[in-house]
C-alpha cells in the first residue's frame, strides 16, 4: 500500500475503532490536543493524577508523553505512565528540550525507556541527539542510537528509522502561529500508532494528514484564529481523494 | 409555565442577574466552560487554590464539581468548596467515574454530600447507581437513593427526580467531537440552578438550551472546529422563538 | 511619533524580532494568551516548573505575572520569576485582587517588586490603590505610589504614569463575553514592553491594538465564539492604515 492510501486507511481505522490515547501533555496544549484527537475519532484522556494514571494507561491504545510545562505532577505522571505502558506504542514530544537544562535531562532519561516515536523540531532533536552534525543527520543518528522512529517537523517533515526516510512537504507557515499545533500533532501521531503497526508509516501518515489539513485550512483562513478552527474541520473531513490531490510525501 | 418558556425566562434571568458560578473542573474543560458561561451572561470563576476557595464559593450563586483530571489539588478544592457551599445549589459531574476505581469512590463520597443535580452519561450514572438495571431505571434509582435530580445525557437526554421525568431530544452527534462539551454543559446547568429554583426544571432547561444551540450550530458547521465556535454564538443569541421552533422537550 | 504610528511600529518590531514573553498566568487563560502572542509574532512560554523558571525568564524579553487561579505552584513560580527578571520589563495583572483577601495581599507584595505596568479593571486597581477616591484618581494615585504605569481597562481604557495619561476608546462590549480577554491583553502588553522602551506608550499601544482588533472582529461576529477567533485574525493582520482609520486614542 502506498503512503497516501495507508494514511486514508489509518484514518478509517481510527474512525471505526475509536482508539484511546492517554496524553500527558502541557497545560497550554490540552484542549486543542483533545479536539484534534476527537476530530479524527480517537478518544483522549488527560488525567495526571497519580492514583488514576495506571487505570487510564491500561485502557488506552497509545500514550503521548509531552514535556511542555513540565512540573512535579507531570514528572510523576510520566514515570507512572511509563511503568504501565507495557508493549503499547508511545510517542515522546521533547518540547523545548533545547531551552532548559533540566528538561533535556528528563527527555534523555525517558528516551532511554524506548519510545516508539520521537516527534520534535530540529532544535529539540539536535538537543537529544547530542550530535554536532547537520540536522538531517542528527535525526538519523538519534533514530539509530535510540531505536525509535524520529519525526522531525519543519517546513519539510523528515521521518526516519535510521535506515529508511520519508519526507512530507505539506503544511503552511501560519500553522506555527497557533499554539500547541506541534503538541497536538504528536498526539495525532500516537492515535495513528494505535492502528498502524509500522511506526515509520504511522508517523509519516499522521504528519501527512496534519499537513494537508493545515494547508487546506490556511488556503481559506483570514489568520491564525480561523486557521486553528478550519484545521479541525479539515481533519474531520479528510479522505483519500483529498490526500491524493494534495499530499506531497516521498520515501527515500 | 411550560418548559420552553421556562428556559427562555431562565436565560433572560441569567443575562439580567449575571450569576456567579464557581467551577472546580478539569484542566481540559476550563476555557470552553468559562466561554459557555460567559456566552449566556453568567460569570465564571475557577480558582482551585485552598486559601481562596471559600471566598470564591462564598461570592458564587452556584457551584460545579467536575471530576475530570482529578488530582490532589482538585480533590482538596472540592472538599473545601463543599464545606463552603451551604445551601447554594451545586451540580456534580462524575466524569469517567466508570473508568478508574478511585474516581468512582470519590464520586460516591461527594454524592453523599447532596448535590442538587448529577449530570453524566449512561456509563457514569450506572457506575454511581450501583444498579444492574437498564440505564433508564439506573437514573431513576440514583435520583431516589441520592435525593438529587439526575440528568443523564445522550442521544436523548433524560432528566429525573425519581418521580417526574423530562426528555430532551435535541443536540447533534458532532457535539461529541468537541472536548468538554458535556463538562461545559454541566456548568451551564449550574448557572440555570442559580436562577430557577426547581432543579428538575433548571436541568432540563439547560440541556434544552445546549441541545438547541448545538443542533443549530451543527446545521451550518463544516466540522467539530466550527461547531464549537458556532455553538457559543448560538447560545449567546438564543431566544424564546428559536427554542419554540426547535425544542423537542417532553415531560412524562 | 504619534501614538498610532508608534503602535504600528511596535507591531512591526514584534513581527521582526519575535520577542519571547514568559507568562505565569491562570489555567483558563493559557491557550488564548499563547494564541494572542503568536498572532502578533511574539513567542510565548508558560512553564510554572520551579526548576525551569529561571531558564525561561532568562531567555525571555518580557514577563507577565497574572494572579488568576493562584495556587501554590503559581505562587512559587512568581517568586522565582521575579528573582530572575532582573531589569527586564514585566507586567502585573492583579486578576480579581478585589475578590479574595489572600490574593490582594499577594498582589500588594508583588506590586512592591516594581512591575513596569499594572493592567487591571477599575475594581482591581481600586483594591490595590487602597484609595477611596474615584477610580480615575485611583489609577493615578497607584501609578504615583508604585512607580509603575497603570493601565486601567474598561469601556474606555486609561493609561497613566501618574503625570501623563492616555485614553483608548476602542473595543466592544462583546469582548467581555470571551474568557481571558483581559489576561491575554496583559500578555500582549508585555510583548509591546519588549520592543517599546517607554512603558506608557507600550501599554497604550497594546490596548489600542487589542481594542481595534476586537472592534473590527465584533463588527462581523455572530457572537462571542466567532469574536474570539476573528480577533486573533484581526490582530495578525493589523496595520497602520487600519489603526489610523479606527483608532480612538488621546493623550491628555
Amino acid at each position: 500500500m502506498n503512503l497516501v492510501a495507508g494514511c486514508a486507511a489509518s484514518l478509517q481505522a481510527i474512525a471505526a475503532r475509536s482508539p484511546r490515547v492517554h496524553c500527558i501533555t502541557n497545560a497550554v496544549a490540552m484542549t486543542y490536543t483533545a479536539n484534534m484527537l476527537l476530530a479524527v475519532g480517537a478518544v483522549p484522556s488527560m488525567s495526571l493524577s497519580p492514583d488514576e494514571i495506571a487505570a487510564f494507561v491500561g485502557r488506552a491504545d497509545a500514550l503521548l508523553v509531552n514535556l511542555g510545562t513540565l512540573d512535579a505532577a507531570r514528572w510523576e505522571a510520566i514515570a507512572l505512565a511509563l511503568a504501565a505502558v507495557g508493549g503499547k506504542p508511545w510517542a515522546l514530544d521533547p518540547v523545548l528540550a533545547d531551552a532548559a537544562p533540566p528538561r533535556r535531562r528528563y527527555a534523555l532519561e525517558w528516551l532511554a525507556r524506548g519510545p516508539t516515536v520521537i516527534r520534535g523540531n530540529a532544535a529539540e532533536i539536535a538537543a537529544l541527539s547530542g550530535s554536532t552534525e547537520a540536522t538531517e543527520r542528527a535525526a538519523e543518528a538519534l533514530a539509530r542510537s535510540s531505536g525509535a522512529v524520529v519525526a522531525q517537523t519543519g517546513a519539510v517533515d523528515r521521518i526516519t528509522d535510521g535506515r529508511r526516510s520519508i519526507t512530507v512537504a505539506n503544511g503552511h507557515p501560519l500553522m506555527a502561529r497557533v499554539t500547541a499545533m506541534g503538541c497536538a500533532g504528536s498526539a495525532l501521531l500516537a492515535a495513528f500508532l494505535a492502528v498502524e503497526s509500522d511506526p515509520l508509516a504511522a508517523a509519516a501518515q499522521a504528519l501527512l494528514a496534519l499537513g494537508v489539513a493545515g494547508e487546506l485550512a490556511a488556503a481559506t483562513a483570514a489568520g491564525p484564529g480561523s486557521l486553528s478552527i478550519a484545521l479541525l474541520d479539515r481533519l474531520y473531513a479528510l479522505d483519500e481523494a483529498t490526500l491524493m490531490r494534495w499530499g506531497r510525501i516521498n520515501q527515500s
